[in-house]
């Protein structure tokens, strides 16, 4: 149960911004515990979800992705995640098996003590689902001796599924509500990061909210903390443990 | 966090020995973690789950129902749990307003961290999930101030649904893997109470051997422990953490 | 394998028609194959589903239910099956402990070798699932040793849900197409009994002809028989057997 | 199509709040398109949802069923509904045949347009799931020429569930936003009538922000309308149209 | 509301002959009031769906195609919808990058108001929901700014998916039944332009029949039309809307 | 009813053992009735199967394939089956349109009454369900009378998917118990041949033993047979039948 190095956690966005609306909490939570938490984006979302750059005018997809791009970094840093990027495209977004592989191996880097990334549907944005498919199956290459053999592999690392932004239409349903309280904060910070997104900073307020509310009605005996703001998430695997409450 | 009292756990068992198959390991784990652990059965299982002392001849529900009291007994004793009988009858169980808050009462009375039941579907036992709905609206009712207006209201504790005998034909789907490798002894022990039903003693070895091996392929970074023997549960609502791992 | 005694089959129909538009077929093709099969009706339908009687005025709970009575008792003499009438009411249909014991003897009267009932589900007719919940439950008293300890118990006869009205709505998914082809013109003859619902003889004409293009199109190795008519079946339980195909 | 009398819309409420909560816009907005809205309260919530009320002290079921009762009758004038109330008693609301005839026979009284109730399934709830289900059931006996015969019968008025407090839990899924805009200052200040629940007031505040922005995500071409507020519904039947935009 | 431009809609369609069965109906109602209706046959299903072309003898899958152009087109005459051909080929169905912002395209060229496609899934026929998941994607990159950032985007047009051929086994569940019994003479004329596929006629016929008869049973106030045919459709989002009924 | 020439069977498998593990009682007992059974299997699993092989050291790919052909062979030989290798690499697996025709010329060359493959979903191996997805586009391919003109098409032999290592995350749910305890013996000396697996041999053996005390739950009228293994299957497709029981 005792690590000598410190315990990491892997983060699968499929636009440069989402791991900030739907993660920010939980990054910076873990952060605070001491994880070391990497966030991979798959592509910067030029196309699909960087309307307000296109909308000024005189943009190219080369200056949008740089925008967003700092964007992300600016919010990585507030959060205290290593970030790096995958440029592979978005709207829609690809992946070969060269990209599997250098998921692959980003795992096999970090060998991850949890990952999170996007819900398994999503009829609004094809790259979501896509994203969480190839975060999967890359943490299966990853299992695998037979690739790389000699490698260290790693171990089966629980997966998180985060809010989509139409939970119902998703089919997703959060069966963890975890307490994002103590790094609001750092989390809302992080969100004011996205420029080009305004529209959304208030929206993903109330449903910090909200699931916090929630959270609150699912807690054993009563505690004393103040349990204000939380984020769902919805596991793939089992959990495996020695204790039910 | 601290609780100056010791924690608790309740257990809704519909036939008297349900709770050795499927939970008698969460049971013994947490004994030995300091829980007080109680333990509701419903009914004695005398019509549905007692064909062996039938086929002896010479019996009769009262006797059925004695002998049924003392193996769950001696169970519940080996494991270390208080235990109760509510004698509703079965095949069909079937509770009135007056079950209910009989089991509302326990509820108040034990405070529970949590709560293991049965599934809430089974097309081979409709006494199961009658059980399983009967624990969840006593739960509803004890966390009312209205019902019995002054008494300590509960919180919201966990509930968790153990292992159908057929679990895919019920829908059951573990989320939890329950590692209980270190009083496999004793459930074996408690299951060996079980006279009347020894063609089940191995089924449910059997069953705890294939989730341990479950369990072993759902665990993150590799641990050393010897995994081996596990229980798994269905939980019916989110879990409340500050850390995901 | 070989049954020195006729193999038999039991029908449990909500209402004294439902038999007729949704399991005709299966009961005229196993009487000729030996069967016996035996009919219950929990009601008949006086309320819900006899509208045509009602508006000719005049008409009383008791006439209503004995022209009915007539019809159902006309269409069985057809298919070649015994019936009985439990009068249990309906909109609603209710089953207390009284009449579960009635089917469960029924049941234990019978020994069938399988069993049709209705859907899990239909949000236009409540009856249906309620007798579904009541055939299942039923079977399961009629399983346990302890009930009426003695007497023969059962063993556990495979259970098919009869397609409902509108399909789709009610979570009905055939697993089964039954090739009623041979038998249609009995199964017709047996609809043309119920006179008061006139509007669903073309209606239960289609379903057999859409659900036997659905047959041909499922069927392995092109069969030179002539498929025209079938009916669907939702098997509940898994079927135990020897050979895949 | 022209109807000589208003049209008319019925909601069926477990709890006397949940109707503010969960359809006071829907209320308001038909009411002001001219239909006749009628609210049935099967009880007051007197126990579940009246913890505010309870920890005053010197409080009777009595004197919170009369409190309740003018809250909500304060929030049906403001939002222009009738309404009347069952008492069936909460945790655990219970219904019999007598309850399941009274609810038909508004039904008959009222011939709505459309029926609003709650989700069918609640595991936070089981007065919710129960509501509806009578709701249902009441609506098929209302249907049933054979019940009261010569009485009006009613067509098949669809039904929508309104949103339940944990959506995702329950799995409720909207197929339909309802635009609430023009009526939010009448919903809100209906919600204020609920003195006892004041926390569930910017809850609810945010519930309809959220389904606001989520309804813009699902408009077809461009309006220019501004659309703030929503509620969402679940439908249970197909709706029968001559255009699908 | 008002628009100054026609309304449109878009069909996209698998096969050359699936837009006739399963849309025929609403391709022509819509027509009828004004809409414009533009379909993309993705393949001419020269390969999976022609095989009493093939049996003909003597023909290429040049001649295939051009006889199943010649008969799509004359439907296509007959229901007033304009229509083009992707060529992508059947048996398999596949489409790369160009298809899907081939298809992007034509929705910004079009502008629908609705869209119209197969079901989610089709274990008989794979290309099916492939037509459908493109369909879904190309919508999703025409809303996209960054998508030939400048051109118009288009809304978020609902999106139904029509009946598969059998449709329980698709998990396809009609949440719209649209009466097309004004149009039903159109429809079954541009069925008889399918000569290579005669054995669908009346398959299909049965189909519009059995849809009209539920559809009655979902109509709320009784209304005097003649409610004959119906197509069924599922909704893949939420409508938005400011009236229930 | 009567066939000519022996009945057949199509097994895919992902990985050169799965066959084993998953459908080697179904495999022994068809050939045991007659059938000649064919095995494809996919890839060798050479790199995500054979981890007791890597971690030898000195071994190459090459060499690690040629080890798991032997074993493959070798457990064919003794269940009776001929066996072919695609060799289409694993982890991941991937399919190209090659492959897919590849498969639907052995559903030509076979003529198969009924497949076995792989369940449609399972979290943990991604190669399991595209070898299930590409066992059914190549099923329908090879029924398409436009795909090689002029040969043979087949029919729709039924498909049913054996049971994944983790049955209830996989979504898979059984509907046929297959009674394989004549020819467990042959099982177990095929799954011996397993050498670099053999952590697997209990466990599957449990199974069988699980799924053989399940089999004998569902048996109807009481037979003298002793069923004690079975392995469980899941079909895809409706069976069509002339008898129920």
């Amino acid at each position: 149960m005792t690590s000598p190095t410190p315990k990491s956690a892997l983060v699968v966005s499929a636009h440069s911004a989402d791991f900030v609306w739907r993660a920010g909490g939980a990054i910076a939570l873990h952060v605070e515990q001491g994880y070391q938490v990497h966030i991979v984006c798959l592509s910067y979302g030029e196309r699909g979800e960087s309307a307000k750059l296109w909308r000024k005018g005189q943009m190219t997809e080369a200056s949008v992705k740089e925008q967003r791009q700092e964007e992300a970094q600016a919010a990585a840093d507030i959060l205290g995640a290593s970030i790096e990027y995958f440029d592979l495209g978005d709207y829609p977004l690809r992946a070969d098996k060269q990209a599997l592989f250098k998921l692959a191996d980003v795992y096999r880097r970090i060998q991850p003590h949890f990952v999170l990334t996007h819900s398994l549907a999503d009829p609004y944005n094809y790259d979501h689902p896509l994203a969480a498919s190839l975060t999967q199956e890359a943490r299966i290459i990853a299992q695998a001796e037979g690739y790389r053999p000699g490698e260290n592999i790693i171990g089966a690392p629980p997966v998180y599924c985060f809010e989509p932004h139409q939970p119902e239409q998703c089919g997703w349903k959060p069966d963890v509500l975890l307490d994002i309280t103590s790094v609001w904060d750092k989390k809302y910070a992080a969100i004011q990061c996205m420029a080009g997104q305004e529209h959304l900073w208030e929206y993903y307020t109330r449903v910090a909210l909200q699931r916090g509310v929630q959270a609150k009605r699912n807690v054993g005996i009563t505690s004393q903390r103040a349990l204000v703001h939380a984020e769902g998430y919805q596991s793939i695997f089992p959990r495996v443990t020695e204790v039910l409450s």
